[in-house]
């Protein structure tokens, strides 16, 4: 059956997370019964990242195995006149992608974005879309702070309890804090892959630096702890976005050893967030 | 008693427009029972511009007067506190004016923005806050065409029918089309005042300047016809906000005559959108 690379955009508030559940309906879901109207059978879609309940996209990629060749544009206009009346969702590209692509399996590196509203008033146009904190933030501050996690670390300080990651040891290939347009921080992070809350145990902790009641030698004691009883206040899913995954390019070296961590191929905590 | 200037943000969406109304809630009811419980009295919030059910603001300007003087913080965040469980409505300051302030009256240029998401797949973070428009625009082209919409005309053809303006003669300062961040186009609009459903009316018909469908030369004579019938058709409210108004800087001239219109002082359409 051909597979189909789908790039995906939306808004996490009224969904129950990335992944299919019992209660509540998920983004995976959503997309599932607009394939099956689509193919009239029923597929399954496969995510790069397990978004939370209340977390974003604008780049999540999933693959499918449908049971017949389309168009790819037709593949993408069909699902978005069916997701359309659901207004959460949009498919922004399908493309046709060789049987072994896995879209969580061959991710190379997942990025995601970080949206503080940095002002006194709360969010209007923009609640649920961004982290609202009203104490103004020292971004220089936690730029330079965010450096010490930079690398190859045990982050079990910054996990949710519940990660089902086997190893704690993740490699952060980037971490920035920048203002955006009108009162906006954002913090960009990129790692071949992510621990459960991992960015969202970022953003609680830097915003303690920002407002300095973190040095950051507090941060990096956090860091060297392993405890998670260390970690800042975590932060709302509002914020957070996932932005886009990189895969191999055809011709592209296969992962080096030593890029990424042993159990990353089949841990459970792969792209979770 | 101590008059406020509040500059209040809000999203439309869920609104039934600016002004009170006997079926469904208002902004300007939003506010006045905030006000109302932050003073213990009914009082009257006055706007600037009556947007219509659905349009946003970042920066709509109103007027009230309050029983008693507080600092400005204070009535800012005590508003706050209050319209924060609401979630559609901030103020984002509050000053003290001088009695003969009135937000809608000694507005000296209202500033609108309208987006337009321009892609193939439809909106779903941004549902709601833009108009989705699928085929590609050519941005360029519109931008030339508004230019023939500048300064002073009949502009009938591009108000709506219940439009209460007693003439339909306005300047307009700056129309421009330009690319915005994303996929978005943004057309951004300022004059004194603007008769009811003027931008929406500019948008639906350079839309098909866009689309190649109209030349500047069918803008002009829709224009010159001041003709309703021969307006594109209407743009939804979603991608309208009212970003700033301007107001005389202490010591400046009065307005100079000819820079307005005769009715514009008193007329029902000042402001409208």
């Amino acid at each position: 059956m051909p597979r189909y690379k789908l790039t995906i955009e939306y808004n996490g508030t009224a969904y129950c997370g990335w992944q299919r559940q019992k209660n509540g309906m998920s983004v995976q879901e959503t997309v599932e019964i607009a394939l099956k109207a689509f193919c009239s059978e029923d597929v399954t879609l496969f995510g790069a990242g397990r978004t939370d309940a209340g977390v974003h996209a604008t780049g999540q990629v999933a693959h499918v195995d449908i049971p017949k060749l389309w168009r790819t544009d037709t593949v993408r206009d069909a699902l978005n006149a069916r997701l359309r009346e659901e207004g959460g969702v949009a498919i922004l590209s399908a493309e046709l992608v060789p049987d072994h692509f896995d879209a969580r399996f061959s991710a190379r590196k997942r990025h995601y974005l970080y949206r503080i509203l940095n002002r006194r008033p709360p969010p209007s146009i923009l609640k649920g879309q961004v982290w609202w904190c009203w104490k103004a933030l020292d971004v220089e501050a936690m730029d330079r702070a965010a450096k010490h996690l930079l690398g190859t670390h045990d982050f079990n300080t910054f996990r949710s309890v519940n990660c089902q990651a086997k190893s704690p040891v993740r490699t952060l290939e980037r971490l920035d804090v920048v203002r955006g347009p009108g009162d906006e921080v954002h913090i960009h992070a990129s790692a071949q892959s992510f621990l459960h809350n991992q960015i969202r145990s970022f953003a609680g902790s830097l915003k303690l630096v920002g407002e300095h009641r973190w040095s950051d030698g507090d941060l990096v004691a956090a860091l060297e702890s392993r405890d998670r009883k260390r970690c800042g206040p975590v932060a709302p899913p509002d914020g957070l976005y996932l932005t886009r995954v990189d895969y191999a390019a055809p011709g592209d070296p296969p992962l080096r050893s030593g890029y990424g961590h042993a159990d990353e191929i089949g841990d459970g905590g792969v792209g979770e967030e």
